[in-house]
């Protein structure tokens, strides 16, 4: 097996744990920053690593269209390729597909689409995400999927399942690569008895670890934080579980609270470009004039690099600015937030106070200023 | 004396030095990245301070624009500001208002301008030239100067000396903070009486350092190269020489060449946020597909942070996918192109073999590919 999960502590459904991988173990739960096109956004490697992420999450769908998977591997692998020799974990492509996409097909064959580059018609079919994933050389890979729409009708959403485990299937057939794990998706939107059926079907079919896809896809906050916990429990305790896609600090919370070990998001990384940063009083509007003298760092208390060494005052210049320096300092500091809110429910949970810890953290979270 | 200059080594013209300030050596011959709006485009100061760079270039109008030097001053001088804590110079901004800003009009009191950001009217005389420049707290001041064009009329250029020679003395006598020097800046185009001229009246004011202004403002490369030796010849033997705003590899060896010690360009970080990297083996433009599966650094032999991690192929694809790491990278790898040549210069000039330095390096630079 290419990857172990080793549970360290339990606190209600909570888990702290250590997913093992072939570039190195990544202590859950886990924050994985998006390295959408082989980097992540503003940052060097080294920046990601010291703000203290274990793993990277990397795009089959991006990668492949460019520079082409194959480029990649005859480069050296996408960990040689992007310089990051850590873990990564890399998507199917499925969530772009149904995103970005133009004029998309979907047959059980796979899905038949136009490039968003350029137009140009491609195919992308289990084998073949399989394939582009292999080629990348991630430490996990996911399995294609379908992803409807929050609002799809309950037979596009009982298709979307039916389809993904047979996909699963099928990827699992595939796959070939000895040094790397590949993870299912449970599909079935806000359903819980589909979200247990799909489930059900591919713990049978004895995966590594799995996901839940298909959140933060358009439906109300408070609607998913509903369904995880039932999700959650729906998979196998001893094997990692990730939510992909989401989402902000009060819901990787929320999913911590259910029993969900890893999640990505481009939230960090988007927001702090466009000059909103995460802090423990709320979020902060940096380009607002009223930063403009103030010498305080963007959060007190935080020890990232863009908070131990800048103040407000410079942040709101650099965008006034609009310096390259400022996405990549917001960037910076929002990625260490999200770890750092990580590392505290990793030792809240072996302390048993994860319910005080998330308590506390939504309590402090105001209002954007 | 805020900043004193020992001379270590001649070869022929060719000085190898060092500028003593307050914070800190700076070896000559120098090149000075240009922090423009207080930062150094693309860049971590720390990333800067590794390539090697001693001292850094702080530009006074656009600091006195946005975010305004009494912020500046007020949120700890731009050393703190910006998080350099080596030494800074500030030009005067003379020359920005003549290139960059609207509708200006020069009398002997200053110049009258409109804002490039907003239009708005404002004024820059000597005198406040000197008090931006003393709330920007850098170690080296730059007078205001008139910069006239290449192609100015006998009499404008004749205008512009005599303008700046008695601007440099209104400069001179307001100045009073006692850890910040003041440079003087010769004008007189390529005519070298004038130029002669020009130094002759400031030399008389002893300023601590003296730079050449008003070239690579149109002018062939050839006829600044042909004029740089009798104007260096007219400065202070045991005083820094600064060349402003000069220039490609090639224009730096000649000014150094001719006895210059500091040199500033933007070539290297918007040269490198265009895709064109400065080697060994001349310019190149990664953008050119054929770099698309090269696994090779883009200079083989460079020890900068860009060419120990990343393959030609990679910054491609970077450049492919407009992430700003690309820019980052190559704005990284030219500055320590920059930096290197200059640290290259003065070993062969303490060597007494700077001749043969020129000649070998400009024999490898061949064009862009």
């Amino acid at each position: 097996m290419a990857i172990s999960f080793t549970l360290h502590a339990t606190d209600g459904a909570a888990r702290a744990g250590t997913v093992h991988t072939p570039h190195g173990d990544v202590s859950t739960p886990a924050f994985m920053p998006v390295g959408t096109q082989g980097t992540v956004k503003g940052l060097t490697p080294e920046m990601v690593r010291d703000a203290g992420a274990h793993i990277l999450l990397g795009n089959t769908y991006h990668l492949a269209l460019r520079p082409g998977d194959e480029i990649v591997r005859d480069l050296g692998g996408l960990h040689t390729f992007m310089n990051w020799n850590r873990p990564i974990l890399t998507d199917s492509g499925g969530f772009q597909v149904f995103s970005l996409a133009g004029q998309v097909k979907i047959t059980d064959h796979g899905a038949k689409f136009k490039s968003h580059i350029d137009g140009s018609p491609l195919e992308l079919t289990p084998e073949r995400a399989v394939e582009i994933q292999q080629n990348l050389g991630s430490d996990i890979a996911m399995v294609l999927d379908e992803c409807p729409p929050a609002d799809g009708a309950p037979e596009v959403i009982r298709r979307a399942v039916t389809r993904s485990i047979k996909w699963a299937e099928r990827c699992k057939r595939h796959h070939s690569r000895p040094d790397q794990a590949q993870f299912a998706i449970v599909q079935g939107g806000l359903n819980l008895d589909l979200r247990a059926e799909c489930a059900k079907e591919l713990v049978a079919m004895d995966f590594p670890g799995y996901a839940l896809g298909g959140f933060s896809v358009g439906e109300a906050p408070e609607a998913m934080h509903a369904a995880l916990p039932a999700c959650a429990a729906c998979l196998p305790e001893h094997k990692p579980r990730y939510l992909m896609g989401v989402g902000r600090p009060q819901d990787l919370l929320a999913g911590v609270a259910s029993g969900i070990d890893m999640f990505d998001c481009v939230m960090p990384t988007r927001n702090g470009r466009n000059a909103l940063a995460f802090t423990d009083e709320g979020p902060v509007r940096l380009r607002n004039a009223k930063h403009r003298r103030d010498p305080k760092p963007l959060m007190s208390g935080c020890g990232c690099y863009c908070c131990a060494n800048y103040s407000r005052g410079y942040l709101h210049h650099l965008f006034a600015a609009e310096e390259m320096l400022g996405p990549t300092l917001l960037s910076l500091h929002n990625i260490s937030f999200y770890l750092n809110l990580m590392a505290g429910a990793r030792d809240a949970i072996r302390a048993g106070r994860f319910a005080e810890f998330r308590a506390g953290c939504l309590a402090r979270w105001t209002p954007a200023s």
